[in-house]
């Protein structure tokens, strides 16, 4: 796996331009000044451009940037140029929603199995993927590619975490309240709650 | 509205302490090294204990952090010893799933009304939340306080983002795919969506 360079903020400051460029080319605008997309993204435009030299894309003076020549390069650099396979741990309701969710699909991530330990939950459909036992795990990644692992369980979540780093997912959505981390540099969790993204939000309010 | 001098990468960790001292706590563990909660939280003892200052929370030599103590002052500090109201824009799939999770009462976090801009959804009420034409926000947020909004709707979320400022929100968590900055350094807004999430995952898979 190739060394990543990129540092952590502006990956995700990456990330929030590649977004607000999709949203722009929505509206059929074909072209932006550094400054204001700088000012659409919360950046000033010197950080801008420092973090677009990552990416190697430079506008054009007087013109600025092509949206659609930049929302590609970005898409390139971040691994969105591709369709990647998701599997699913926990038929949760977020579980349930991120299986019936189509607009993940439209931007790349397909979801082709879901797994749970509960006996009621094996073998059921939703929006044309199974579930299957989580005992069944290494035959189905045998069986596909499978890049990414999206946890949705408060129940345990450390059995499919478990389960997945063991069967060989490297990247792994943790969306349980509890963060996990591993040592292993060739794997990557992200860990988002909706619990812990409120709490960034009391912490502001506090008096 | 005091100003907050935690950096943001401090208060993500913060948070992330908090979140694997209540998983330690549900597990009956009392005491911990700030060596093994280090491990726990993915970074290294002198990093937690540098976090930790700015909490006021020191360890006791030999014995490490008392769960119960260190999570009372972590959940003081970061606003979450007490109540949040919530108003949710947007009756999406997503929208629905977080009116019906129960899991964030239980931290605080109470949807007291939803909105939204179709006439077919006014009026419908889930897990006891009653959805309010947007028009009626300037109604509902004179009678309650409300905190924090959260956005969950992909159709049009600037009308949501416009409505919840104008009205005086001062906490937005926006779960559209566009991110959204103000200037207004009396407003906070947290960005996340799935599939932000998902990139900074195929940007570390990818070759």
């Amino acid at each position: 796996m190739k060394i990543k360079n990129t540092p952590e903020n502006t990956l995700e400051r990456l990330i929030i331009y590649l977004k607000v460029l999709e949203a722009l080319e929505k509206k059929n605008v074909n072209f932006i000044s550094s400054e204001d997309l700088a000012k659409s993204c919360g950046v000033n435009s010197a950080q801008l451009r420092k973090d677009l030299s990552f990416v190697g894309s430079l506008g054009t003076k007087g013109v600025g940037y092509s949206i659609k020549s930049l929302k590609y390069s970005l898409k390139n650099f971040l691994g969105r140029a591709q369709e990647w396979n998701l599997i699913l741990g926990g038929i949760s309701p977020l579980g349930i929603f991120l299986l019936q969710d189509k607009t993940l699909q439209k931007e790349g991530f397909y979801f082709l199995a879901a797994f749970d330990t509960k006996e009621e939950n094996i073998g059921k459909i939703y929006n044309g993927i199974s579930v299957y036992s989580l005992d069944q795990l290494s035959y189905v990644v045998n069986a596909i590619k499978v890049d990414i692992g999206v946890i949705a369980t408060e129940e345990e979540p450390e059995i499919f975490l478990n389960a997945f780093v063991e069967q060989g997912v490297k990247a792994i959505l943790n969306l349980s309240k509890v963060p996990f981390f591993v040592k292993n540099s060739e794997i990557k969790i992200e860990n988002f709650s909706f619990s812990m993204a409120l709490t960034k939000l009391s912490y502001f309010l506090k008096e």
